[in-house]
């Protein structure tokens, strides 16, 4: 066909190792922080939380990690997944750009997060895990270990935002179907939980709430881990699947990216994407100058807004201290649709490269990217996850500088899953009840202010 | 990969025509009647609400027909649709039988819906039509045509099953999102629609007085055309690209069902993976004598309790005669969570060939069929519409009876749609508050008896 709009791997072409950026950064990644002797951790620091093989990773530099062959086994249900060349917007803008789109959504839960979901489950039952405590916001990533720890035999407890919870009911109701135990946060289950809701009985929630919550019950039982969908290297490291597979797929289309943009929340789906391509950039194997775009809500604007400084990855801090772009611990982002990235941090990996120069970052309003995504729904046909929305919205700005500017530069973004659950969403922006939410300044400065002081 | 579980074909192998179980058949079709002269109906009495081409296929014995290649453009965006095999759910029955399906949830729509709204929608753009109008159940054919109109530039107004209307209201937002206007049914835009509201204010409304309120609309509207869903043989034909894919992905893993099997409503879906296999018996190319099972709602079952006979396919009885197996054009069936199964007919083809003793039937109660649906879910990760637990409780009967026999048969069936949409069905389910309906045998023989004289 002339005008192709699908490239598919093959099974057999499906990246057999994932991709450590760790092994290719110009400056090492600083450490995490013991939270009580602010001394760099080690490996068995989070041993009562993570497996071993999790925890090897989170610290690897090795530049390639195998992904194991029963994991393979059950990626392959749904990878390699398909890019697409956006041909009907790209008529519709009227722009000489091409766009590219990377699709996450045909996995079992809709989104990116399975990539890791399964992995993680994978390596806990290894070790003879009995159950899995984690966090979700809109629920991507609750669905996901809900389904990849049934694969596995595992017991999956969820803390939901409540915010998303309430937004969201059939997210919940996916969680269940596929056995897992969802619970809107904060909650009466934990100590954090019962603290926060003595003090705010309505408190909408956050991820670093949640967080809390899932930690606290990882720590105190000895048959339950806790499992991360975002932030931490390992995670990234499990999402680049997403990018070593656009890299093959780009050659097959004969075509080379010069801007690749994902949205960013936590991290993971960004890095999924840009990682592989910025390693081919710090290993001087393309000469191309790729611009590399994070988009953020500007309503939680970590990467624009946040400060590059040492703070806990939760509320409650439990958890490591970690170097990253921060909005503070103690800052609890508007209740925006777009669930997953409304986190106060941003994975330490993406803060160092976005400090060292590598990557850039842009933040747009809610309502101006559900424009964007329902854009993109009537011209491509698939409706996007309001994350998503976000790296749709950047990838118009981008598409529309080049229609002004006379270039016809190549433009690839990740849409990281699909909005089947979101269509609340959707009707609120449809009958015009969605508006842009902002944050206030004032709290922002005080959480920033409350960030732990440490010399690094 | 030595326990393959997907089989993808390359897109080149797409198939290039449709097939038309028409040419094959041992005895013709009986024609449809012209409602007022109970003569063989012409071409020139659907042109009030189909365009030529489409009338053209209706009526055709040619066994194969060409796909545009527009069509082709746009339906490769999901297809060729993988075929599955279904390791971790055998090993779960311990069935010797060997489980494949076809999936056709990959589409944008998430369903086998699109393989027939996009030539339809492409058809009447041809044809210089501007607006069309349609019924759905469940939203599945609403949203498809919503998706397939939008992309040639059509509007689309959609006149919903009030019952599923409120089941589903993330169907209306997906619907509204691609830009169709959705119309729960018996509404007040029409005269049929006012006349069933002033019997009966509160009608849960059905597939036939929605069909009917359709009808009325494109009859009335010189710019505007009728399309549908099922039953009829073009979109039956449009379908059978589904068995045609899957006759060749059967051939990569190297194996031949024993059993076929799918769930009927209209009987589009079923058709569209039973009727290739089904030529290829006709015509005397396989020896192998293969079961091809319906699986329909035991709450609706017109081909296990409905009479073959000629009847209206709508409530109003507006449209032609077909003779078909028939609950009575009066019955309206309990409002069961598979709405796509709520219809009182049959395809006359499928009707046509399950009186030549072709093809069996079976029916099913809802809880049994989500019972199904949950186990599936939780072994293979996807999450199947309510019409597609139908097919999955067929596949597990089939299997168990193979683990009884000690027999290691070869079953495939076809897994029509994901069930996102539908999650709230999953809820009732999961809370116990999922009930099996039965249908009104009095309401039932009252409709059988008000069945048109006709003799044919």
């Amino acid at each position: 066909m002339s005008d192709q709009i699908k490239y598919l791997l093959d099974e057999s072409r499906m990246p057999k190792a994932w991709y450590n950026i760790a092994a290719d950064l110009p400056v090492p990644l600083p450490p995490p922080l013991h939270p009580g002797t602010l001394q760099p951790l080690g490996p068995s620091d989070l041993a009562p939380i993570f497996p071993n093989a999790i925890i090897a990773q989170e610290m690897s530099t090795e530049r390639y990690i195998d992904i194991p062959e029963p994991v393979r086994d059950v990626l392959c249900q749904w990878r390699p997944s398909p890019l697409f060349r956006a041909r009907r917007l790209e008529k519709l803008l009227g722009t000489p750009a091409k766009i590219y789109f990377k699709y996450e959504g045909v996995s079992p839960a809709g989104s990116h997060k399975p990539n890791s979901a399964v992995p993680q489950a994978w390596y806990n039952a290894q070790e003879g895990v009995k159950r899995l405590a984690t966090e979700t916001g809109a629920g991507q990533w609750g669905s996901s270990l809900a389904y990849a720890g049934g694969l596995f035999g595992l017991d999956v407890t969820v803390f939901q935002v409540r915010v998303s919870y309430d937004q969201k009911p059939y997210r919940r109701a996916l969680m269940e179907t596929w056995g897992a135990r969802c619970i809107p946060s904060p909650s009466p289950e934990t100590d954090y939980g019962r603290a926060v809701l003595a003090e705010h009985p309505d408190h909408i929630g956050s991820l670093g709430i949640a967080i809390s919550e899932a930690v606290e019950v990882a720590a105190k039982n000895d048959d339950t881990k806790y499992a991360l969908g975002s932030v931490l290297n390992h995670v990234l490291l499990h999402q680049t699947i997403v990018g070593e597979e656009a890299i093959l797929q780009m050659e097959m289309a004969g075509d080379d990216p010069d801007v690749v943009i994902s949205c960013v929340g936590g991290g993971s789906n960004f890095a999924g994407i840009a990682f592989p391509f910025l390693g081919q950039q710090l290993r001087g194997e393309t000469t191309k100058k790729r611009r590399i775009v994070a988009v953020e809500p500007s309503a939680c604007p970590s990467l624009s807004r946040g400060k590059y400084a040492y703070d806990f990855g939760d509320t409650a801090h439990l958890t490591p201290l970690v170097k990253m772009h921060t909005l503070g611990s103690d800052f609890t982002p508007p209740g925006l649709h777009a669930g997953g990235l409304r986190y106060h941090g941003m994975a330490p990996l993406v803060s160092h490269v976005m400090e060292l120069g590598l990557i850039e970052a842009q933040a747009y309003g809610q309502t101006s990217c559900f424009e964007a995504g329902v854009m993109f729904a009537r011209a491509e046909g698939i409706v996007p996850a309001p994350e998503s929305t976000h790296s749709i919205r950047g990838a118009i700005q981008e598409a529309l500088r080049c229609k002004a500017e006379g270039k016809s530069e190549t433009i690839l973004f990740c849409l990281s899953g699909h909005g089947h659950f979101d269509m609340t969403s959707y009707t609120n922006y449809l009958s015009g009840k969605l508006v842009d939410q902002q944050y206030d300044e004032k709290e922002l400065a005080m959480a920033l202010s409350m960030l732990p002081k440490v010399d690094a």
